[in-house]
């Protein structure tokens, strides 16, 4: 068996972060901005946002939404009056104190003293007030209810220490808020929107997740409820890549947001927040990508196949261009996973080889090189990216089907190499998921003896509060672990709390998260 | 005949400034947000803006370019860089001093001095410098030639006077930022992407413009060339809705945008820049509103068919909505422009006839309203909201079609009433341009004599510069005109400059603008 070369420097194994940052490196996905804690997102990065963002807001309007779009300044007003109910209200905000630069005198600018704003702005961090504001002033009785609202927007948090799509001062999300007559609608809709969560995470992503409620201590500050899924990275780490929250009437008291029931009294509306960020998109390069780069799968890919001429600056190269123009033609006239296929026909100068390896590097699914024997044959060379290596060889595993047949197989390729992402990535998360612990010592044992990537654990709990829920989140944090979530469906608790000694009311899992 | 009563309180030729407020309030697309010069858009707003922003973005893409994404906070340094270089460099921004805010001891919160940022950051007025340091980057041979970048993006300009969707501190916008290695190449592109915001405009919007190059003294500062499409508004104004820019190697000169040509040597590139923004929904208004509100060209309506069915609480009511459902369903099957059919069975409590008028003023193209007799009778009762009124009764003028010759014959009307709103609005604007005016005592008469909605002036000149030129535009000024662009295409000048008495070389528009 030969040895393979792989195409990035590190390996998962070997040092996972800093595989992580090669990856988006060599894929092209982004890079440091020079701006503090800000990213650029650069175009194949930004393509793979925009297909989630396209397909998740497909979803969100078919779910009843409407989108809208709130100004970027709050009021530090707002935050006050959020400061004084809510208890872990975060500070790290970006503050605008001025509204003009003059020159210093000195060949350099500074903001204009006499342009300080009377009250500072800030950059939101969420929209959650100034949204909270407008359905306050747009609700006035049952008729109006649900009022069901989305935006798409960049937001700012003050972060110290950022990482690439996972943490990012800037970064760019939705969130839908929403105002329902009464409670029981409110809580359904929490739950529709995490089910919309799950089946893009695991339907366009490919990413499986576990739906389920987060343990009270880790709630969304203010919510009664809060909701997530769960993706498990390949180094067995877990990434909450998507929040629901059910707000009672708690932001509805705070924001003023109440209507005139049938009956003619005042009645406070139940609310509910979610939202998800590009940090999806640092869950599919930790969920899919291999020690080659990214692996893209297909649905959310910005182009589906690359067709590579090997061009060499000769008049025979137009005959090979049209060859392969056709083979983009027909494909772009045929669909996949319902959508017409995303076919590109690339001509930028610069050598076959490099080129391939910048597409295995970016992850284009299907990558098909045509040369000029393969023309004359009628045949292409069409690498899966999902089976890149002949393991025997060691060696690119490239087919060499007929042109035309490369044309009618590919789309259903498609959904193929869609389907093996998933199941690859389901079969491993599910081998990582341990249970049978039962005791915190040995959950400390299983974590201090599997240092590498150990995945998560269920345990089971008897959900303590106050200072005996602190005392067991220290305890998590010891060992750097935290609750994730209560799977929805999961069975009944059987056993012990592994924290307590006393009977399990549930089963959760813990795990080391980003 | 009989009297109209109109469904706005405010008519166009009595108070256009009121009127365009009013359409904004009474079509719900926006407001104002209580932050200075910040307004929410609103969902029926909103929706607009995404059916251009999707549909010019697919333009966008066709014309070869990648979306990508710039960090909102532009280091101070890069404006000083600007300033050297810029001579009508722009101060009023909003200035990030702060990243965190703490409790004053008083309730309150204020930004904490401890956390003053050693280099304020500034809120992007618009992303030419950071976007030019990252083709600095990104460029370094010709094989990296040419690079065609877009963002969408949110950009603050402090405004001391604002006007929603015209003139506001924070808007939503795209610009495209592309580089090339020679100037023809660049010139070329500067007007392939005018000619994307002329068929933006006048395809998708049923806007008429006039492409066309500004003289010199309306450059973008640092612009080589800068070219616009230019609306006439129904009050005979001018709207700028979208400017293009060939750049020169200014832009490269002050980021450092160079690459190694064929032959080896370091060659500056030639760049372009080009935008359209939210100002174009405030075009839609003020092309296309009437005394009784906005009217939607159906290409950009979010939704473009709305079917009413008059409920009354009753047991019926499932039959009526049984109906109605058929229809929607039929529609929502069938293709017009290109498109499905956007169809909506508005089912909200409220009376019909409330809602009617609702929709009246948000102007969807077609309003369809079906109550128990129109079902009896296997009819609907229709309504062209560009042909609104029966002139002889002051009645709205309902047709009554079969349900199932609705279900026809939609789809056919939804393209004659984009037709029939593009060419409204070009036989007033091409009514309103006024020619044969051969002296500056003549415009002067002109515009004196026709204070109401005189339109625009079409004047041949001999394109005078330095003191000269900037005698004209103080001429014009005492009139409140502008010079707006040198139409593509033409005819020669044959007579004399209006201004200096000379033999023109040119015609020009003059208008009063937004």
């Amino acid at each position: 068996m030969s040895q393979i070369r792989h195409a990035l420097s590190v390996k998962r194994e070997d040092d996972f972060a800093q595989w992580y940052q090669e990856v988006i490196s060599a894929a092209d996905m982004a890079e440091e901005s020079g701006v503090r804690g800000c990213m650029v997102i650069k175009p194949w990065g930004y393509g793979i946002w925009e297909r989630i963002q396209r397909l998740l807001d497909d979803r969100i309007k078919a779910a009843g939404h409407d989108n809208a779009y709130f100004p970027i300044f709050i009021p530090l007003s707002n935050f006050e009056r959020e400061a004084e109910h809510v208890e872990g209200f975060a500070k790290e905000m970006a503050v605008v104190t001025h509204h003009r630069l003059i020159a210093d005198g000195e060949g350099g600018l500074v903001p204009d003293p006499e342009a300080k704003l009377e009250e500072p702005l800030v950059v939101r961090p969420t929209s959650e007030t100034i949204i909270g504001d407008a359905m306050a002033r747009w609700i006035q009785s049952w008729r109006d209810l649900p009022l069901k609202l989305n935006q798409w927007a960049n937001v700012v948090r003050w972060e110290m220490r950022t990482r690439m799509f996972l943490r990012t001062s800037e970064f760019l999300w939705q969130e839908g808020h929403t105002a329902h007559a009464d409670e029981a609608e409110a809580r359904e809709h929490t739950l529709t929107m995490l089910e919309v969560y799950r089946a893009c995470a695991e339907e366009d992503l490919a990413m499986p997740v576990i739906a389920g409620e987060k343990p009270a201590h880790e709630r969304f500050p203010g919510a009664v409820e809060t909701w997530s899924i769960e993706a498990m990275m390949q180094d067995g780490k877990a990434l909450q890549a998507g929040t629901s929250h059910y707000l009672g009437t708690n932001f509805a008291h705070a924001a003023g947001i109440r209507y005139q029931d049938r009956e003619g009294s005042q009645t406070w509306c139940h609310t509910t927040s979610w939202g998800v960020s590009t940090r999806m998109v640092g869950g599919v390069i930790m969920t899919h990508g291999d020690d080659d780069g990214l692996r893209v799968p297909p649905t959310i890919a910005p182009w589906q196949v690359v067709i590579l001429p090997m061009l060499r600056d000769k008049p025979e190269d137009e005959a090979l261009l049209d060859y392969c123009e056709q083979l983009r033609a027909a494909l772009a006239a045929k669909s996949a996973l319902g959508e017409p296929v995303r076919v590109l026909l690339d001509t930028k100068p610069g050598k076959a080889a490099a080129k391939r390896w910048d597409w295995v590097r970016k992850g284009a699914p299907v990558i098909v090189e045509v040369g000029g024997r393969d023309m004359e044959n009628g045949v292409v060379s069409l690498l899966r990216r999902d089976r890149l290596w002949d393991a025997g060889t060691g060696k690119p595993a490239f087919e060499t089907p007929t042109r035309d047949a490369a044309g009618e197989a590919i789309p259903e390729m498609l959904t193929d190499i869609q389907q093996a992402l998933f199941a690859e990535a389901e079969e491993r998360r599910n081998a990582n998921i341990h249970r049978g612990i039962e005791s915190f010592e040995a959950l400390r044992e299983f974590y201090e003896s599997n240092t590498r990537y150990p995945g998560w654990v269920e345990v089971q709990w008897a959900k303590p509060e106050g200072a005996e829920l602190d005392g067991v989140v220290e305890q998590l944090k010891s060992l750097k672990l935290t609750m994730r979530n209560v799977p929805i469906g999961a069975p009944a608790a059987d056993g012990t709390c592994i924290f307590t000694g006393r009977p399990a009311v549930e089963r959760i899992y813990v795990a080391k998260a980003y």
